[in-house]
Order: structure tokens, then C-alpha cells, then sequence
């Protein structure tokens, strides 16, 4: 079957499939590469040919066929498009069948079979090349069942069917082989080429240029004598990736129906001969090594010889692929390297959290964006009080909330998951909850809440009472009554493994956003290279905290506000010596103080009053502060560095609590901590000039008190446009630059993120918007002003620190951006470093442009 | 006097005062320099030298002092900075003076005079050189008073004096002429250098190299028989500019005590000669010839013998130097230009608005900010209702708020001032009042407004009822009772004939922001180059608009939606028609809706109880709706484009009125209406395509149903740090974009308007700003943006035109920006128009590097 001798032309229009490694995926597709490779490995392909993207092209605007040597049996035509998921036509068998083949075929496997597959081949075609409709040749397709093993009544059928093409082709069944090949390879390149199918696999990824190779190869015949059929077969459990058999086999069939991969047969190989079934296991152990990857063999076997017609990737979860490829590079059928390339790192979250079993019935009553993944069950709780009394009870309750608002923290923290009406993917519970690893879904359009009747109800009417059992997940953003079965988390053997791997080949830092002892301890455990951003104001939430915070917010003089500064004072040292033994010597990065005021304060009526009593002032003194004190767009209002230039004190007191916490833990502990102090929302460098002076005062002081020597790092955090671009002066006299891109993309978009979530959906559906921003950094926008800042801040200090906190430390297209930047680490909410970890990793190896090979 | 002969080096240290042009003020001073031309002049100057900047600088540092040869009279030492204002010592007086003199003196003058002079000598030099205290010279100085004419009894004075003068300058009068001028002469190079005086210089703009040149002159003898005396003069009214003789003459005294110019002399020149009035006369009119300027002297007359001791520029408010400059221009004596580049463009508000006279007491009783110039006089009302019940009796009133909202425009139309207790330069009532040219006072902290209690209380008590009179000085901020005398706006004269000057010489367009038909006849009477900013919004809120587009708001359905915004069509249409109109073919850039819905909605519970009836729908769902619209940070939210995109039925009607509307004026008027489109709030190119796709259909429907071609423009807001960077983009399929520096400057610092004044005073004062970045451009941040967007722009389209709208399009400095970054206009508010003219043109002339000269 060769087309010729010599040394080929590398643009061959035809190549054999027996020519091994020529037959390059980029020029003939995947699908015929792999079967080359298979045929090199000398497992049994049947013999073919692949025609180019080149030539395929071609024959779809009317070229030249070339010449193909066709086989005296029939044969199939399949699509080889250079990725599997771009699509192309089904196969189409049978091709070759004519009367000379039907007489051929009658003597080897009886009239029967031969009359069936030249039934198929009519059918096939006519659908194919000419259009026909499949349901022409449904009544035909019916007498043929029915006629069963009746070569007879076949081949009437038979001639019947052959009438009806003539009637719908207008032309007679074209009897050369050479002729049907010519028409259907045409047909499918049209095919190829209409809108629909572009945009399908555009979809998938696949550029406008993306060409379609096809493959013509010889049929082994499912259908004759002895044990004849088709069936699949691969050896990785789809769910798992361990090791373990999953096929099926269909007799006298020449499709393996359960042709569409995931369902893995159940079925079995019995109709098999042993030889056969170990023959099979055999090529597919080859075939996994061959191929470096899991396969699945589509096979047919003729007269109990098997034959290998195609050969995929076995289905795998997001568990199961990482699993595989672990296997793969530890019996040395890839790399290290190309083990960490081949997963997509989003998807090592189905090993952080519990998941709803694939298997399990879903009676799903409310769909809502899934803000936090993972799925939860417990009994809802309808505030942050009932979450509490039900969690002292050690009852699992899931939260459910129109909003949540600082004050419900607590709630958060002692719930099993988290259920809001409104919010987008950052919004407050959003966010809170990815810290926690808390399963959350938010922005439950199709359910309504009445907090008054303690009643949550669906679109169609169901009601569900506080203590109603319910399971929220947070990954696909479901809302499901009772309690489905779920699968548990793993965090172990291959996970722990591919992400040893990660940090042996990554070079960005990946640190972890924590803000409490808890989150910390979880950063930890997902081996972090530090903490990047610790939000101090968590920390004034608590109970007893809370009001001292308050007190010294309403204090009318300069004493009283110090007075509860001083009270404030032994607790956040008491959190900072916490911290800094949890993350032992490891970088903490420790933000003052940034929202503003009024956030500390009640937000009703109700909580004011007791606000008041307790403070023993009149109500109407508080409202008239916390009104006093109230924004029209608190995200751009008097927070951040704007509290610590004109409020120095609590600046003051944080700074003090981060020193005499750093010298306490250092008398102590081996590994001394140099703790990080980090100022927000800077504008102008003149802030950071003021701040810096005020805390520099601050740690000599504490250092000649506790007669120490403390080294510090003082930075400052990147978050508006123009710190963006005035981040030379601001590198000048500081160790760090933190890009906070949360509120940087805010701001380069002038969107806020609380309010975002009302059109989001409809920007990013319409194409507006590529991606939403707060979740995939803006590379045009928000990365360019990284981009310019990184530059001016190397160029006046090459020495500084340059780090991204915020979500997108989390994803994985932004953290190939940060490596690209220049960046020395991102930082991510803990349940995200994980990824953030395989991200950079990633990043680091097509940095050094895809060397691949292993590097064990 | 001359010093040497030959050409002198340019260098020289000392030069004398007749050495016309060689005097050069960056050598050796403004004083110096300017009596140097006046003896040129061939006006009576005493002679004399001058030190140079180096030569002073190096006495003050113990260096060598060169030779001056001193006159056989008494000499005086007079300070000379480059800039008058930068200060420097008063004169020293009566050097020379000594035992020999006096002798020489008591010949000519009489002992009394003589021993006078001498006293004044010793006194002067021991303050200066020997830091002797003022007040040891006291009891003498009454002695000396007493003593009148009594030689004897002044003998033994000055015998007290000298003795007093070794006592504390620990050393005997030094009767040497020379180590008496060495020593005045280091002791003022000194002083020069003092921290204090150095900052003083620096406040007024003073370079830290800025040197100090002296002026060692022969005195003129005030003192003596004939008309003896020292005085000033000056030939224009120094309030309106008009010429007009004021100055005053004090007979046998050394000082003119009205020297503090300002105050000039009611005195007048009775105690002269005739002959000396007209010769003085005669040298301030030579004077302001040569000088270039309307000067004030300051002259002593010798026995009738007049002679120039000093020259400075008149004193002048801003129109006087608006008239002193036209006249100077239209005499030849300055060029145009050198006249356009001499008027600080703000001063130019004084003639915009009355003022508060002067002269009139003011009985403040509250201070704010002055949000918008003038002078306001009426009765309080307390609300848009009362503002309009008064307006119908023609009564003025002032509007009292405690901050404005849309819904009080109409209060704000028909009052003739306005006073809020919250707010800012750029909050609402702000804005607003600028737009209309209002006088207005906002955030008066010191008062408390009980709208409740129908009072407004000052600190100290004072309650003023609605009704009460009371005067609002939106210049300088202040709150007063009654009603002060004012001085009328004047806008011809000198004022048109120089902007008429301005408009000949600048490049830059000046276009207005208007929104309403007055406004845009105000804009055209400031002949204005067309309208770079009409808000449409502001259109909506007339009484029989709002509810008609509240009902659009809460519609429910699209139909709904569309038959509120069918009613609306003819309202706009009928606005632009108005608008176009009154522009007579000028530009006219119409912004789409810009705000977000819930603006429009009613803010109180009564409101939407209100609006519930009005619609018959349950207040509930009225309340609701407002609800769902509500957002965390409206300035970042659904606003803008991004109403365009997710609801176009709003733009398309819009679009279609002003479509509409152009066509409607074309067939009437001579000039044809190219309207221009301005889309707001971009952030991403996808928002412009879309918009822009549905835009030009409505052109082109409504063009197909009129039959007529219509031109129009359409163009993009650039207000977002990201349209910033993404201008190439924006700018490929678009005619114009207009920088919207508010919402830019707001997102680049991360700061709203809003909410800034709390903290802005504070952080201007303290240099953490350099300035309210929302009055005057923040070049290094929001500057550079605008640098990147014109760069990006015109590298795409180098057609496209660029603008400015917002405040900064009427602040000079801003506006020099503008010219520098290559922008084609600015757009202000109507009342800025005159001053973005002047400051364009200076931008021009500076651009032109100063050629000077009379471009007339």
C-alpha cells in the first residue's frame, strides 16, 4: 500500500500508516499518528493510509485526488483532525462494497453478513456524500432486522436499498472503489468546512487555520464466522485512574456501541476467547507506553484475530487523570515534566473537597453560581445565631443568607457551607468562604427567601424551613434537597506526589492569603513558601473585639481612641505570635488596616441601639457617626493608607503588635521571623513616605525597648492605577510591591465587584469580556499596568520583592502571567496553592520552552 | 561712580545703575534692573550700584567684598531678588553717617535735619548688623520726637544713641563709610539665608538657588529746607485699572508710611509744588512706557528736586490688571502677547460674577468651601419647593441643603445661590452650580441644619429661620447675614478685546459642558467653540420627564420598556432641536445615559410611595425594584456602556432623537449639524462595537425614513484607566475621544469625589497631594494615562480627534497640559469658558517658547 519508494517529500499528500514517526500529527492528525505509532509498535492495525491537512483542503475546494492504492476488502474512511475533541465526521465503513466485492465477501463470511455490510455501505454513503436523509432508509433498516439471517430477504432489501439511492443520489450506486473514496473524502472536507463545524470546534480551542487529515484503512470484518464483532477496551478505572479492565463486546456488530468513551462497558469481554482478551490487554500495556498516555483500543475482532481501528485517551476524572500520569512517569512512559503539562491545574479541586457522587440522583432545586466548590450537607440555618446554637449541638448546618456581611463570620466559620441569594464570585461570602474551603453557592436567582417566615422557596414552590435537610455544591452551583452520596477528599499518594514534583521544578513563589490561625494551619498543610497577605481586619470581628473596635471608633478624642487602641493592642499581638509560630520563619505579610470604618459599625437599627447601651451613649450619637461616618462608594473612600495618614494611631498600634509578636516569637522559636508589614491602597508615594516614618519610629522603639535587634520588611500594595504607574518612587524606599488585583482590576475597569455580578454573566456570554476579570487576570488592561509597575520598580531597586495577592494568585492562566512578569510569588487563598503550585510550575517549564523529557 | 572701564565682564560684581540693559535682573535683581532702565530712562534716579547675586551669595559665606566707591553723601542699601515678591531685608538707610557727616549736613540742612538723619542711622544699622533689639532704641526715639526742632536737646540723643549702640554692639559706632556698608551688606546676605526668609521665598514660588542682589544708591535728602519729603505715585486705579492719579506726600520725612502699596495714599501730593506733581507725573508715565507696566514710585523730594528712590509694579485686583494690560497693549508699550501671557487666566472670574465689595463689612457666621465663585445674596429656603414657591413671587432666595440631589435641580435652577453642609469642590451641588454659573458655599462643617426645625445654626448659636437674608461669597466660602454691598460682573471693555486676543493666538479648542438651552446660550455668549459635554440625563429630571422614565425603569417587560421610552422620544428630539439650534453649526457632543437607573428613582420612602400611587402598582414592588437596583459602589456599577449593551433600547432611543433632531435643524438652518455620539464609561473595545453596530443602524433607518443623508460622529468617553491603555483599540473605528478626567482621576487614585472631602483638605495641606487632583490634573499619574491614550490613538487613527471634558477643561494649568499632550480641545463648564480661552492661548505662546513681542 505504499505510495511510492525513496525518501518522501515531508508534505506527502499520502502517507502509509506503516511509516512510524513520519506520520506527524500537525500534517496527517492525531487519530493517524497514534495509529502509526501503534502499527510501529507492531501491534495488529489494520494497513492504510493517511491523507494530508494539505490535500484534504484541497478536495474540499475541488483539487486533485491523488492517488490512494486501495485493498481488495473494503474499506473505512475516518476523520484525523491534529486534536481529537475538533470533531470530524463518524467514520464511514463499508466503503469499496460493490457487487464484486459483495460476491467476494459472500464467499468468505455467507451472504448474510456480506449483504449486511453492503446494506451499511449504502446507507453510510448516501447519508454522507449525498445527504440523504437517515430516516430514508429507516423502513429499509427495519426489513433488514427482521430479516435477520434470511440472505433472501436481505438481499431484496438489498436491491431495494439500491433503488432508493439511484431515486435520491439521481444517479446509480457507484460501483468503483476509487470513485467512493474520492466522493466521501470530498464530503468530508466540506463537511469540514461548514460554519457549524468551525464553530464547534472553535469551541474546543481550534484555530480558524485548524486542517482535517483523514485516514483509509482496511476493514477487519466484524460480522462472519467464529467470534466476530467489535468492542473497547482500556485498563485505568475512569473515576480513579487505578489500574483495572473496563471494555465491552458486541458479536456480529461492527460498532462497539457504547462507542462514546465515559461510559466504559459493562458488559464485559466475555464473548471473548482468553487468548484474544490477553491479546488485547496486551496492546493496550503497549499501547500506553507506546503513546505515553491511558488509552482506550476500539477493536474488532475477525474470526477471534483482533484488530486495533482507534485508539484514544481513556475518559478520565480530575482525580483519575492525575493518578494516570503519575503511573506514567513513574514506570518511566513520560516525564516528570510532561506529567505536570498534561493536567490542567483547576482541576486538582476535586481532590480538595468532598464531591457529590457522579453516580447519585440529584433532586436539584435551586441553580446559582458556584463560588466556592466542593459539596456540603447539613441543615439550614438561616442566621449566623442558628449556625451556632445548631453547631454547639454538633449539627451540620449549611447557612443561608440573602447577602453576608462581616457579622456573620462567626456564622461562616461554624458552618458546613454557605447559601446566598445574591453576590457573584466575589462577593463577600464568596470570598470568605474560598478562604475557609468552605463549599458556597451564591446568587440563587430562582430561590426566594423570607427571612421573617424562615422560609426559602424554589420557582416551583417547594418550601424548605429552617432544619430542612439540603446539600449545596459548590461546584457546579446547585442547591439539592436531602443528602446525596459523596466522595471524600484526597490529598495523598499521587496529588502529593505530581506536587513534590511542581515545587522541584517551579520557581515562583506560591504563598497563601490566610487571616486566621485556621487558615494559616490549612496553608501549611498545602506546603506553602509563606503567608502573602494576612487582612488584619478579620481579626476585629470577635465578639470581644468587635466592641473595643467600635469604642474606638466613636472615641471623640485623641485619649479615648488611644485608650482602646491599648486595649486592642495585647489581642492582635496575641494573633500575630499565632501566627508567626504556625507558619515558623516562613515570610508573613501583614496588611493594616484597609477597609473603612464604618464596616466595623452596626448596619440596622436594632444593633446600633445595643451599640449605644452598651457604650452607655445616646442611640442617636451613634447613628449620627455611623451615618457621619457612611459612603457613597466606600471602595473608593476613606480606607487604607488614607486611615493610617489621618488616623496614625491604629497604624501605630498594628506596627507595635507585629514587633513585640515577631521579638516574642524569636526569644522562642529556631526559625526567626522577619515579619512584613505592608501598607494598602497607596496613591502617592508621599503616604508611603509618611507611614513608613511613623512605623519606622515605631520599631525602633520597640526594638531599644526589648533591647533586640528586629529586622523588618516594609511594602507596599499595588492596587490602584496610579500606584501602578508611579511604581518607582514607591520601590524606592521599600522591600515589596504586592500587586492586589482585586481592586486593581476595579479600578482599571471602573467596576465594582460587589456590583459586578448584575451584567457579568451577559458581558462574558456576549464576548464583552474574554473572561470575567476578577477571576482570569485582564492581561490587555490590569497587565500591562503590572507590567510597567514591575519595570519601574526594578529599574529604581533592583532589589525589590515583586508578588501578586488576590484570586488571581489562583488561576492558572494568571499565574503563567505573573512568571512572565518578572513576579517572585503569588499568593492565594489556601484552598487554591494546590494549583497555584502545578500553575507555576507549568509556567516555569514553557518558560524554558517545553525542553520536556523527564527531569527525575 | 563706574566701577572700571572697557567692556565689562558680564559677571561683574558690582555695576553701576547706568548701565541701562547690562543691569540684568537675573544678575543683579528686579530693582536693580528696573532703576537701571528708569536712569536710562533719563529719569531722576539717584545714582548708585548694584551687587550681584554671586558677590552678595559669597559675603554671606565670609568671601571678599569688592571695591565700591561711595559717594560723599549718605548712602542707602536696598535689597534686589529677581522677583519682588521673594522679599529680602528693607532698606538700610543713612549709611555713611558719622562724625563727618554730620558736620558736612548740619552745613546744608540744619543740625535738627541733620542730627534726624543720623539717629535714623544708627538705629537702622544697629537692628540690622547687630541684631539690636527695636525696643532699646525706644525711649531715645520718644526722646528724639519730643526734642522737635531742638538741636541741643537732639545732640544729646544722639550722644545717648552712639553710647547705647556700644553697650550692645559691644563696639563704638564704626565711623567709616565702607566697613559701614560691609557690614550692612553681609549682615543682609546673611539674613537672605535664614531658614525662615528661605521658606517665605519658597511659598512664593522661589527657586532654592534664588540669590539676592543689593542696590548701594546716594540718598536723596528728605529732610531739609524747600519741599523736603519722601512719597509714591501711581496713575491707574489700582480696583478697576482706569487711570486715575493716587499717591500721597509726607514733608520732611524719610518714608512715604503708606508704602505698603494697597493702601494707596488719600493724602494726595498737596504739600508739592506743581512743577514737581507734573514732573513725577510725567516720570510714572515714562515710567510705565519703559518699564512695560503700570508702576507705582516711591520718590524723595529734595528742596523740590524730585527723585526716583524705588519703582515696583501698581497694585491691581484681577480686572484692574485685565485694563491695565489691554491699555498698555493698545499703547504699544507690551505686545499682545506678552499682555495675554501676564493675566493669571482664574483672575479672571472676577469679572464673571459680583462680588462681595470690598470695602463692605462682612458679618460671617459660617465657612465652607467656595464650590463656585460670586456673590449671592437672598432669603433661605430650605427646599427645592420653597426655592420655587419664592421664585414665583420673584423673590431671590438661597437653597440650603444638607447636600444636593437630581431632585433638587429645579431648586437649584430657579435660586440665586447654594449652600449644602456636606460636599466638596466636586460634589453634586457643586457641579451643578459651576454649570449654571451659581454661586456656591459647600461643606459649611460650623453650621447645622435642622431641616426638621426649619434652622440653620451657627457655632456660636445665631439661628437663622427659613426666609432669613443672608449672603453666600462662594470665592471665598464664606456664610454672612444680610446683605453686603456687591460689585457687578463686567465682561466687555478690556475683557472681550483681550480674550478676542486670546482666541487670535491659540490652537487649542475651547468647547463648553452644557446641558440645558441656557447653559448652552451661556456657552455661546463666552463664544465658546462648541459643546464638548452635553449630559443628557440632566434632561430627564423635569417634572413631566421623571415619571415617564420611572416608568421605564420599573417596566417589567420589554414592551413596557419600549412605550415609556417611546414617549421620551419626543421630549429628547425636542431638547437636541432646542440645542442645536442655539449652537447655530458649532459641535455638539451629546453623552448617552451615563448614570445608573436607581438615580432616577425616587430616595425615600415617601417618594416611592408616591411613585407606587402614580403607577397603581404596589409600593412593595416599587420598594422592591429600588432594592434590586441599589448598589455597594455606584460609581463602579451598572452604569455607562454598560447600560448600552445590556439594555440598547435606552441608546437606540437616544440615538434616534438626536438623529431626529440634527435632520429637524438642517432643514431649517443655514449652518448643517453634524452631530457627535459619545458613548461613556468604556472599558473594553467589544462594549464600542456593539453600541456603535446599533447606532449606525438607527442612522440609517432614521436617514432611509427622512430621505436625507445626515453625517454625525460618533465617539468614546475615555474616564477608565483601561480605555486609557486600550485607546488604540478604541480609537480604530471611532472620530473622536474625549478624556472624562473626573471618573479617570477617580479610578486612577482610587478615590471617589464623593467621599474625598473628607480627608482632601488634610492631605493637601499636609503635601500628600500636591493638589485636589480633581481641580488641576494630576500629571504624573492620570497625565500619563492621557499621554498613552493620545499616543495609542492617533498611532491607530491619526485622524481621530481628541478632547478633554470634565473640571479640569477650565483650570490653566490643566489645560497647558492639554496643549503639551497634543489634544485638539477642552470642554468646561460655560463659567470656565473665558479662562480655558487665556490659559490656551498662553499654552500656545509658551509652546511657541515665548517669541514675545506684539503679534498685533
Amino acid at each position: 500500500m505504499k505510495p511510492g519508494e525513496g525518501i518522501r517529500d515531508p508534505r506527502d499528500a499520502v502517507i502509509a500508516l506503516d511509516d512510524g514517526d513520519a506520520v506527524r500529527p500537525e500534517a496527517y492528525g492525531r487519530r493517524a499518528a497514534d495509529l502509526a505509532r501503534l502499527t510501529a509498535l507492531g501491534l495488529p492495525v489494520p494497513p492504510g493510509v493517511a491523507l494530508s491537512f494539505d490535500c484534504t483542503a484541497a478536495l474540499g475546494e475541488g483539487g486533485p485526488m491523488p492517488v490512494v492504492p486501495l485493498p481488495d476488502r473494503l474499506f473505512a474512511l475516518r476523520a484525523s483532525p491534529a486534536e481529537r475533541s475538533w470533531g470530524g465526521a463518524s467514520a464511514l465503513l463499508n466503503l469499496g462494497a460493490g457487487a464484486a466485492s459483495l460476491d467476494r465477501l459472500t464467499g468468505r463470511i455467507g451472504a448474510a453478513a456480506a449483504l449486511r455490510l453492503h446494506l451499511g455501505a449504502v446507507s453510510g454513503f448516501g447519508q454522507l456524500v449525498h445527504g440523504i436523509d437517515a430516516e430514508s432508509f429507516d423502513i429499509l433498516a427495519k426489513r433488514a432486522f427482521a430479516a435477520d439471517t434470511d440472505a433472501a430477504a436481505l438481499a431484496r432489501v438489498h436491491r431495494a436499498m439500491l433503488a432508493l439511492f439511484e431515486d435520491e443520489a439521481g444517479q446509480p450506486w457507484p460501483e468503483d472503489p476509487a470513485a467512493q473514496l474520492e466522493a466521501a473524502a470530498r464530503a468530508m472536507a466540506r463537511r469540514w468546512n461548514a460554519p457549524s463545524a468551525r464553530l464547534l470546534r472553535q469551541a474546543h480551542g481550534a484555530p480558524d487555520s485548524a486542517g482535517l487529515g483523514l485516514v483509509v484503512q482496511q476493514m477487519a470484518l466484524a460480522l462472519g464466522p467464529g467470534a466476530s464483532g467489535a468492542g473497547h477496551l482500556q485498563l485505568v478505572d475512569s473515576r480513579t485512574g487505578a489500574g483495572s479492565a473496563a471494555g465491552g463486546f458486541r458479536p456480529q456488530r461492527q460498532r462497539a456501541d457504547a462507542g462514546k468513551a465515559g461510559n466504559v462497558g459493562q458488559g464485559g469481554l466475555e464473548g471473548l476467547p482468553e487468548k484474544t482478551r490477553d491479546a488485547l490487554a496486551a496492546a493496550v500495556r503497549r499501547a500506553t507506553i507506546g503513546l505515553g498516555d491511558a488509552v482506550r483500543i476500539d477493536f474488532v475482532v475477525e474470526d477471534g484475530r483482533p484488530a486495533i481501528v482507534d485508539v484514544a485517551p481513556a475518559r478520565r476524572s480530575g482525580r483519575a487523570a492525575v493518578k494516570i500520569v503519575v503511573d506514567l512517569a513513574n514506570v518511566g512512559a513520560i516525564g516528570r515534566d510532561e506529567a505536570l503539562l498534561r493536567i490542567e491545574p483547576r482541576s486538582l479541586v476535586e481532590h480538595l473537597h468532598p464531591q457529590i457522587d457522579p453516580a447519585a440522583p440529584r433532586d436539584v432545586f435551586g441553580t446559582g453560581v458556584g463560588a466556592s466548590p466542593g459539596a456540603a450537607t447539613g441543615r439550614i440555618a438561616f442566621s449566623s445565631e442558628a449556625a451556632q446554637a445548631a453547631a454547639a449541638q454538633e449539627e451540620a448546618t449549611i447557612l443561608v443568607r440573602p447577602e453576608t456581611t462581616p457579622e456573620d463570620i462567626r456564622g461562616m466559620h461554624v458552618a458546613r457551607g454557605v447559601l446566598t441569594m445574591r453576590g457573584g464570585m466575589t462577593s463577600h461570602a464568596a470570598v470568605i468562604a474560598r478562604g475557609l474551603g468552605l463549599p458556597c453557592v451564591v446568587g440563587v436567582g430562582d430561590l426566594r427567601l423570607d427571612p421573617a417566615a424562615g422560609t426559602l422557596t424554589s420557582a416551583d414552590g417547594r418550601v424548605f424551613h429552617e432544619g430542612a435537610l439540603v446539600t449545596i455544591d459548590g461546584t457546579r452551583g446547585q442547591v439539592l434537597a436531602g443528602a446525596p452520596a459523596t466522595i471524600a477528599p484526597e490529598l495523598g499518594g499521587a496529588f502529593s506526589e505530581l506536587l513534590d514534583w511542581a515545587d522541584a521544578v517551579r520557581d515562583l513563589g506560591v504563598r497563601a492569603n490566610a487571616d486566621t490561625p485556621a487558615e494559616a494551619r490549612m496553608a501549611r498543610d498545602f506546603a506553602v513558601d509563606g503567608l502573602g497577605l494576612c487582612r488584619t481586619e478579620h481579626m476585629f470581628f470577635e465578639a470581644e473585639r468587635i466592641t473595643v473596635m467600635r469604642e474606638m471608633i466613636l472615641a471623640d478624642t485623641d485619649a479615648e481612641r488611644q485608650a482602646a487602641l491599648d486595649q486592642l493592642l495585647p489581642m492582635q499581638r496575641g494573633d500575630f505570635v499565632e501566627l508567626f509560630e504556625i507558619m515558623h520563619g516562613l515570610p508573613v505579610t501583614i496588611r493594616l488596616l484597609d477597609p473603612p470604618l464604618h464596616e466595623f459599625l452596626p448596619q440596622e437599627e436594632e444593633g446600633l441601639r445595643a451599640l449605644a447601651e452598651a457604650m452607655a451613649i445616646p442611640v442617636a450619637q451613634v447613628s449620627a457617626r455611623a451615618r457621619a461616618l457612611a459612603e457613597v462608594n466606600p471602595m473608593l473612600g476613606m480606607r487604607g493608607v488614607r486611615l493610617g495618614v489621618t488616623m496614625p494611631a491604629i497604624y501605630e498600634m498594628q506596627a507595635r503588635a507585629i514587633f513585640e509578636a515577631a521579638i516574642t516569637v524569636n526569644r522562642r522559636a529556631v526559625a526567626p521571623v522577619v515579619p512584613e508589614v505592608m501598607i494598602p491602597l497607596v496613591s502617592a508615594y508621599r503616604e508611603v513616605e509618611l507611614v513608613k516614618a511613623r512605623i519606622d519610629a515605631v520599631a525602633a522603639a520597640v526594638q531599644h525597648e526589648q533591647g533586640v535587634a528586629l529586622p523588618y520588611r516594609l511594602g507596599v500594595m499595588v492596587e490602584t492605577p496610579r500606584a501602578a504607574l508611579r511604581a518607582g518612587d514607591l520601590a524606592a524606599s521599600t522591600a515589596f510591591l504586592s500587586f492586589g488585583t482585586n481592586d486593581l482590576t476595579q479600578m482599571t475597569y471602573g467596576l465594582s465587584r460587589d456590583d459586578a455580578g448584575r451584567f457579568m454573566r451577559e458581558y462574558v456570554n456576549r464576548g464583552v469580556f474574554h473572561e470575567d476579570p476578577f477571576h482570569s487576570l485582564d492581561v490587555e488592561g490590569v497587565g500591562e499596568l503590572i507590567l510597567i509597575a514591575a519595570r519601574r520598580g526594578r529599574e529604581r531597586n533592583p532589589d525589590i520583592v515583586l508578588g501578586l495577592c488576590g484570586e488571581h494568585g489562583g488561576d492558572p492562566p494568571s499565574v503563567r502571567f505573573c512568571k512572565v512578569a518578572g513576579l517572585d510569588y503569588v499568593s492565594c487563598s489556601p484552598f487554591r496553592v494546590p494549583i497555584a503550585r502545578l500553575a507555576a510550575a507549568q509556567a516555569s517549564l514553557l518558560a524554558k520552552g517545553r525542553e520536556g523529557g523527564g527531569s527525575a
